[in-house]
Order: structure tokens, then C-alpha cells, then sequence
């Protein structure tokens, strides 16, 4: 969870990274480094702290006046955030140079058998192992050291690799971390993901597993493990560098959770053809979607609380069964798969560790696995067998508002397209579905413009040490969204419910004034969960609702209400999140937090 | 959650409804009531706070001299903690008197009507409801105006009424709460639960929805809603009145932990008959067996935290695909129940409520549902198709121990039936599970007398305000239940991860010095978790490993381990949990909590 970038050409290559490395702090912010080879000496500087830092220490760059140079902004996993922790990572001698995103499991086994033969560590990092690694390995070719030291490296890892007796060229590699690399007008520049290098290029290689890039000033190579040379393809990148910029917001989160009536209509509108629904890349023919048997849906984070509200939505609506499941829990479970099972992978980056491999596994049982995926071009778009986009564009706030809205649309839409093919809805109800779903924009639009209630109502808040969401239903799941909306970002410890399992243990927690917000917009639970409402307020708590419009009795069981516009009972979630993603936001603002930059978190988690 | 008792016959009613009252106080201890006839007045006295403050009040019962009454000890629903909102609750003129368990869930409506009607409400329970509307429909029969008013609420109830002009009857009425009728030597008894009955009858008619019981000294007289009389069969039960005592513990809770290498044979041994697992009220043949697609295991709190485990052990050993769900979830979900489909209910009472709805659903829609039960003629263990008894005997703490382990070895045993069908064991590797199966009580013994290290680590974090438990697998289960026994009876918010979700949003909760409990049983996740530790360690979190005995690596990214001895990897979590009972039991303790009957919780959840 860490960005890296390198450049090599005729331009000096610290500007170029430092601006790289700026599009990739939401990669990880706890650190940063560059190293700089002119021809005489590798030079290399790292900070402990924001890339700002870094910056000013440098002089923006200008003290490092080489042309070739990688850089790395840092997300702590082994070692804590310091200025020796930092990448790049040296040999002893200061001959190679490493920068590397992922985690090396064996790293322990390796330096101990280092350390035998006389290599010291300074830092408590896995990298350095590397960079010692390839001392030991290098006899004057780089591409065999690289080879030599991939097959005795276990876990994931992301490359980029300078060598003081080969002063023009830059090597990289990949193993389950991303890398891409791409031709500016004058050199050639790596970087793990694709914002960093929109400014150069518009083409760029995806590397794969196991390949190694050799970079000079004007020319590019791949080579896999046996030394062999290799084709690649590349490809056209066509986002708005303007889309990555906060837009006048105050940050990022606010500035997204404002794109998402756009963002939301960006993702049906394609999909909608008068009375119908096509999902061109589904892939599926209607006999495909009628020998769908069961579908098994595998994601982190809110990805896999989309999820959740997903199984209500396709049970409910298509009458399949559905199981949810972690992406990290899944792989390591040895899932039995059974004949007729559609796998749905849901991930905003595309590169979320767990879930790809989750992916990988269930392909290679023979699962046919539909990606759920807002980065085009990623590694769960391209390994999945069909790739359904979010159309959310770039999301930089590591708390994710607009792809999690969208991810649940592609999820009513794929309910509506098969409940329509499998005949478990009528055209009438069909229609109904379509027409609510088009006014789920303006009713977003609504509850956003409502934002100065709920910003009131959260400065209340903002010195909780425990708030609670309760939900049944669909209501849980948005119970689940909200609580880690609020926990993310403000550092408050909440705890999403299913409001019937409180009473088995988690209410002996609540007392005087505890705060729980509670989720009814499912009619036909209101007064299973008023009583649950009841039961916590009789103990003190003070209760916060989130409901349908018309729902009177509520007042009776809540201190709060906040009223989301009628909709039908599968699309409450993408109106009732909207106040509890704004409540997260202005606890968090109001407490002084990094809102966009949580302390600890990263947006696309890479490692396992 | 509540429990009632009644008394008439020849002996004074008062002591005899205290009695009963202190062997229900495990349902609920907020606050406590009586009322009595002496024939000519009915005298009541109520109060908040425990039975004994009751108890001191009326003189041990002295003060009233009558022969019939009923009483009830309350966990509040609707209305807070007082003296006027405990039971009994009167009628405007005092001439009609009920105890009631369960919700109204219409009560609000009936409320409405009633106070348009002129009736006035002192208290701010549903169940004076029903006082005033037994009154409103009364004309003289207490038979016919019991009957009106069963057809008015909606919810749940079980009732124990008295009629001023019916000196010498006692009514009783029950749906969806448990009830239970006995003869005693000189009269006749209701109560709740069976505790409560033991010392005057063994003999017991567990009472069905919708049936009303008319009882007189010398007779009992049952009827259905058309006022027609049933005939009903007692049901002899032979439990020890001393095993619900503390047997020289401190707490219930301490005693209960120690039972559980009994409690572990007592569950186990009379289903291993040699090389062979026997399960003979499974109900099953191999031919059933084979037939099983899919298991669904449906439970709540504990339970369902051991249908977790569940899942890994039983699609792991037999191959068999099974889904968990929460019952509070899955009843109100419309679930699709597939053909071939397995239902496991896991209950400790038997009684919960949202786990017997589900179970009537589920045999609605056609499903087998088995049974997994501590309590004998409870009902889910008569309405299930067929039920396997954990033999852990009767448990007071609220805080499950014993009844979850017994649970647990259930399931090994219906996963090892399976396996051996099946034919996804070898005979080898299924006696390989049998030998393993025979050391755990063992093991477990010698793990409780480790307590001393645990409750020495355990003082150092009674000031802790937030513990995260951390697992992968059977080991995240294990978390779940670690987890909530804290959190249960210390009122810390200890939260349970799925440690590959950490990075997703919950890892920004910790800070220097955050409790992070790693449990790390399963050989093959050792480096997951260990990268995962790492991580919150790197954040300052103080890290408690749970982990096999020989696993040497832990103490590199561990402060604290605590081994367990040698087992199979599927049977851990037997082990595992054990000093993580210790460990909530001693924080508990430290902090002076009410160990066996923490606050806002009851043991049996007989209400949604």
C-alpha cells in the first residue's frame, strides 16, 4: 500500500517524481523518498511525513540535479513511519537502490541468512532485504540478479531498481502489487498506478506478474523469468487530470460525496434502453442468466457492505440465493464452489489484494467471475471474465462515498436485469424499479443540500467515545456503511448492529447519553426496530433515526429524526447513507481530523 | 425477557412466589413484584432494583396473608427501570391484576384507544394495556374476556391473570413466551422456566401458543381460543436442584467455566461408540445423509458465534456447503430455502425468540430443521423435526461458556457424521479426530488452571476503553466470541475483525497502547496474521497472542502469548476460547462489575 514512481530520460528526474509521488500520496502518506543518480552519485533523500516535507528538504528537487531516479510515499507494514523506515533502500555500498511496494513474508527467514553472511541492517524494513539481497546476487547483470532474487522472494512486491554501474538504465518488476509504466516525450517513467504519470503519457504497459522492465532514456524492454524478451501491448488512458483536483470543496470526501448524483446517473444511464436493461458487458446471454443457480458475491471493506445490501436486493428481487463474503475470510476458507455459481468481485481500485486473489482462486475452480470494478484497466478488470464499470471516476478521499454509491447501483441494475430475464418481476414493476432509480439523483441531490441539519446535529457529537448504528435488513447494511463512515475518519470507536442480536450482548455497552443511530426504512420491520429503539433509549442511549418520509411514530422511540424521500424498499440504501456519510464528514472536520488522509489507512489496499 | 410465576392452593402465596421469583431472576432483575388474594382484597407491592429489596419490603412475603398470586421479576422493554412500571399491573378499580413476558407490539394503538375510551395510564408499560383492556371487555367470565383480548394484541405475551370476583381461580395464557403449569402437593404452579417449579413438582405441561390454562387448588383445566376444553401430557423432568447452585465459586460464571470438561464429555462420549460416531436422535439414515446439498445454521449471540465455526468445520471435514445467519436477519429476510437444505437451529434455552421463528419459518417453507439444545423440552427442541442436546446443564450466567463449548463439540460430532458417510475422511483421519476429541477436556482443564497468568495480565487492562480481537478463519470466530464475552459483562467496547478487514477502515481506531488480542491457531494463516500484527504494533497497539504451543515466530510481533496445547485444527477454538473466557471473566471481576448478571442483559432473549 505504498506508491511508487521512476524516471528516466532527459529532463531531471526529481521534479518528475516529486509530481508523481504527490498523485500517489493516497497510496500511503506516512513517509516519502527519492534517490537520484547523475552519472557520479546515487543521491538519495527521506522524511518521515507528507510528501511536503520531503519537498522542502529537497528544494523541490533542485538539489538533485540527475536525470534518472525513483521515488516512493510510504504506508507503514513493516516498521514504523521514520525517516530510516523510509524508501529507497540502499545496499551497503550504495550501489543499487531500491524502491518497493508490497510485503516480503519471508523477509525474517531471508535476513536472518543475510545477516549470517555479514550484512548489516539499519532499518526494520522488508525492502532492505531486497537491496541486500541483490548485492548478493549481482555480478555485473542486473536482469539475472533481479531473476535470481524473484525466486527466492516470497509475498508481493512492486519494483523499482537503479544500479550504480549501469547509470542509464532503470529496472522494474511485479509480484501481486501494480506497476505501470509508460514513454514520456523524452524517457520513460514507471509509477504504480496511473494518475501520477497522466501528465507524461496517455499509453501505458500494465506489467504482469513476474515480468521485468528495463528502461533506458528511449527505449523499453520486458523480459520474464527466463531472460526471454516479451511483447506487450499498450494501453489508451483517457481520464481528466482535472477530475483528481478537490473542485472548491474543502476536501475531497465533501467534493465527492457531492459528484454523486452524477456519478450515479453515470453509472445506470448507460444501462438503460426505454424499458429495458442492457449490460452489454455482462457478457451473459438470457440462457447464461437463467443457469445462474447461486451467486456469491466477495469484497473488503464498504465494497463488501455494497455487498450485503446486494444479496437483499438479488434474493429479494431475482430470487437467487447469494452468499457475501470477506475477501480476506474467502481465499484462505478452501470454498467449496458449486456448478451454476456466479462469482461478483467488488472493488473501487481493482487492485484490492485480497479480493483479486479471492478472484484468481475461484477462477481456477471454474467459477465464471463477474468484476464489479471502478478503475478501468485494473487487475480484477482484466482478470475477470466480464467486467461491469462503476463509472465513478477517480475517487481520492480514502473514505469512499460516490464508488460505494455506484457499486450499489451496478448491484440493482444486475437485480433488475436478471429478476427480469428469470420472470420473478412483472414489466409494471419493472417500469417502477427503472422510474425510482432515475430519481435517485435529484433525491441524492436533496439529502445533500440538506447538509447544514446534520452539520449542526454532529457538533454535538464530536466528543463520543462510542456510537452504535442499528439496522435489520437492508438497514444493517447500511448500519455497517455508516458505522465505518464514521469510525475512518474520526477515530470514534463504532459498532454496526443487526438491532435484533443487540439484546444478545453488545446492549450492556449502552449508557447515559451513549448515541445510536438507528436505520428503519423497511415498513414492514418498523416495529421491530421501534421496539429495539425503545429498549436502548429505556438504557439512556439517545437515539438518532434515520427514516422514510411519513413514518410518524418514529418520534415516539427517537430523540432525532432525519427523513430520506420515498423510494422503493431495495433503493433505501442510496438515500439513507447520504446523512451518515455527511455525519462522519462533519464529526471528522469538526474534530480536526485529516479527513481525506485518515492516520494508518491507505485507499487501495494492495497488501493482504 | 421476563420471568412470571403464580401460586394457588392451600399454603400461603406470597413465600412460594418469592421462591420462584429467585430462581427466575436469571430472565430479568430491573425490578420485581407481587400481588396477592387473600379473598377479599388484592395487595400488591412493586419495586425497582432487585428481588430482594422486595423480599425485605414485604417481610419475606409475611405481610401478605393470601392463598393465590402472581409475581414477576422484569427486564424493561417499554417503560424504564421503576417501581411503577414493574409488574403486576392493576386495572382502574383494582379487581383485575396481571403479570405479563413479552411485547405488545400494537400497544401504542390499544393505548390510543383505551385513553379515548377514558382509561388512564400510570405507567409507561404495554403491559398495563392489557389490565385495562382484560376491564374493558370483562363482563363476568374471566375465560371469555381473556379470549377477547388475545385476538386484540399483536406480539408477543405470557400472562398470569387474577379476577377479584373470581377469589379462587388463577388464569394463564401464553404466545410466542415461554409457560409452564404444575400440580404442586396442595395447589397448583405457573412459572416461566422450570427452575422455578422444581422444588414443589417435577411433572410439568409446557403450555402452547394461544392455549389458556384455568387452575383452581385442586384442579387444571386447559382450553383452546373456541373455549373448548384440551386435553394435555405432563412431561416428567429430572434435573438436580443443586446444579443451579455456585458450587463454592465466586460466580456462576467461574462455576460454569469449570464445568466444561464435563460438560465437553457429558456432550461428547455418548456418541462415540468405538471408531464410530453415533447420533441417535439425529434422526437421520446415511441414505438422509447423502441427500444433504446445503446447511443452514440459523442462531443468535454465542450461538451463532459457534455457528461460525461451524461453517469452517463442517464444510472443511464433510464438504458440505453451509451458510450462517443470524436469526434476527434470516427471518425477516423471505429466505430461499433450497431443496435439500439442512436447518440447525443452536439455542442454550431453547426459547430464544428470533432462532424459533426462524425455525417455525423455515418448517413452513418445507425445510428439516434439527435442533441444537441445552434445555429438555424447550421449544425449539419440540418443534424441531429433531433436536441433539448439548449436555451442559443448566447455566445461570448470563455470560455463556459451558452451553457455547458444548455447542461447539456438537457441531465436530455432526461434522464427523457427516465426514464418515460422506466418505470425505479417511477411517484414519476420522480416528485421528475421535482421539483428538477424547483429550480436549482435558486440555481444557489444564488451560482453566492457567488462570492465575491470565487474571495477572487481565488486571492491567481494567482501564481500557477499546480491545480489538483479531483472527483469519476458525480463528476469526474465535475472535467473535472472545469478543463479545468482554464486552458483555466488563462494559468494555471490544470489537471482533476479520484481520485481512482491518486495513479497511477499523486499523485508524488504534492508538499507543490499544488492547489488540491475535488469535492464531490454524498453522497455515501464521503469516497473514503475524503481517497483520506487525501493522498494529507498527501503530503502537500492545499485542495478546492466542496461538498453538511451538508456534516460536508469535513472539517477534507479539508483548504477550498464551499457548495452547496440541489439537487438530479444527477443533482450536474448544481450546482457544478458554483463556479468553478467563480474560473477560477477571476484567469483569477487577472491575467490580456484576459478573453473572451484567446490566440491560438477560439470559434467555425470549423477546425480538
Amino acid at each position: 500500500m505504498c506508491g511508487i514512481v521512476g524516471y528516466v530520460g532527459e529532463r531531471p528526474a526529481a521534479p518528475i517524481l516529486l509530481d508523481g509521488l504527490g498523485k500517489l500520496e493516497y497510496r500511503g502518506y506516512d513517509s516519502a523518498g527519492i534517490a537520484v543518480y547523475d552519472g557520479e552519485r546515487i543521491q538519495m533523500k527521506k522524511s518521515k511525513g507528507r510528501l511536503k516535507v520531503l519537498s522542502e528538504l529537497t528544494h523541490d528537487g533542485e538539489i538533485f540535479p540527475g536525470h534518472m531516479g525513483i521515488g516512493h510515499t510510504r504506508w507503514a507494514t513493516h516498521g514504523e513511519p521514520s525517516d530510516v523506515n523510509a524508501h529507497p533502500h540502499f545496499n551497503a555500498d550504495q550501489s543499487i537502490v531500491v524502491v518497493h511496494n508490497g510485503i516480503i513474508e519471508n523477509y525474517l527467514k531471508l535476513k536472518k541468512k543475510l545477516t549470517a553472511k555479514g550484512y548489516e541492517f539499519v532499518s526494520d524494513t522488508d525492502t532492505e532485504v531486497i537491496a541486500h539481497l541483490l548485492d548478493h546476487y549481482y555480478q555485473g547483470n542486473p536482469l539475472q540478479a533481479i531473476i535470481k532474487i524473484m525466486h527466492r522472494m516470497e509475498g508481493s512486491y512492486a519494483l523499482g531498481i537503479m544500479f550504480k554501474d549501469h547509470p542509464k538504465e532503470l529496472y522494474a518488476v511485479r509480484k501481486d502489487s501494480p506497476l505501470i509504466v509508460g514513454h514520456t516525450k523524452d524517457g520513460c517513467i514507471i509509477a504504480s498506478d496511473v494518475p501520477a504519470v497522466l501528465k507524461y503519457t496517455r499509453d501505458v504497459y500494465f506489467i504482469e506478474n513476474e515480468e521485468i522492465v528495463r528502461m533506458k532514456q528511449d527505449s523499453m524492454e520486458f523480459f520474464n523469468v527466463d531472460e526471454e524478451s516479451i511483447e506487450k501491448e499498450s494501453t489508451h488512458i483517457d481520464w481528466d487530470v482535472d477530475a483528481a483536483e478537490k473542485g472548491g470543496c474543502e476536501h475531497f470526501m465533501l467534493k465527492e460525496m457531492y459528484e454523486q448524483p452524477k456519478a450515479i446517473t453515470d453509472t445506470f444511464s448507460p444501462r438503460l434502453k426505454g424499458k429495458e436493461i442492457v449490460i452489454e458487458e455482462l457478457g451473459m446471454s438470457d440462457e447464461d442468466i437463467l443457469s445462474v443457480k447461486k451467486m456469491m458475491i466477495v469484497a473488503c471493506g464498504s465494497a463488501y457492505h455494497a455487498g450485503v445490501t446486494g444479496k437483499y436486493v438479488l434474493e429479494g428481487m431475482a430470487r437467487i440465493p447469494v452468499e457475501v463474503d470477506l475477501a480476506s475470510e474467502y481465499r484462505y476458507r478452501d470454498p467449496l464452489i458449486e456448478e451454476g455459481t456466479l462469482m461478483i468481485i467488488i472493488s473501487q481500485s481493482g487492485e484490492t489484494a485480497d479480493s483479486l486473489a479471492a478472484l484468481r482462486d475461484s477462477r481456477s475452480r471454474g467459477a465464471k467471475v463477474l468484476g464489479i470494478v471502478n478503475v478501468v484497466g485494473s487487475s480484477i478488470a482484466r482478470e475477470a471474465d466480464n467486467v461491469m464499470y462503476t463509472w465513478a471516476g477517480p475517487e481520492i478521499a480514502v473514505a469512499t462515498t460516490k464508488a460505494y454509491s455506484c457499486q450499489l447501483i451496478a448491484l440493482y441494475l444486475l437485480a433488475m436485469k436478471f429478476a427480469k430475464v428469470r420472470g420473478t418481476v412483472t414489466d409494471q414493476e419493472l417500469e417502477g424499479y427503472i422510474e425510482d432509480l432515475k430519481r435517485i439523483p435529484e433525491q441524492v441531490e436533496m439529502l445533500l443540500n440538506n447538509k447544514n441539519r446534520i452539520q449542526k446535529f454532529a457538533t454535538r457529537y464530536l466528543a463520543a467515545r462510542d456510537v452504535f448504528f442499528i439496522g435489520r435488513g437492508i438497514d444493517y447494511a447500511i448500519s455497517l456503511e455508516g458505522s465505518l463512515k464514521l469510525k475512518e475518519i474520526s477515530y470514534i470507536h463504532s459498532e454496526a448492529y443487526a438491532a435484533g442480536e443487540l439484546k444478545h450482548g453488545t446492549i450492556s455497552l449502552i449508557e447515559e447519553g451513549t448515541l445510536v443511530a438507528a436505520v428503519l426504512t423497511q415498513e414492514k420491520l418498523y416495529q421491530k426496530m421501534i421496539s429495539n429503539m425503545v429498549e436502548v433509549r429505556t438504557r439512556g442511549a439517545f437515539v438518532l433515526a434515520v427514516t422514510n418520509e411519513g413514518n410518524g411514530e418514529v418520534k415516539r422511540a427517537a430523540d432525532y429524526v432525519i427523513y430520506i424521500p420515498e423510494t422503493n424498499p431495495y433503493f433505501t440504501n442510496s438515500l439513507a447513507i447520504i446523512p451518515l456519510q455527511l455525519f462522519g464528514y462533519y464529526i471528522s472536520v469538526g474534530k480536526g481530523c485529516d479527513v481525506d488522509k485518515p492516520r494508518n489507512l491507505a485507499k487501495s489496499v494492495t497488501v493482504e
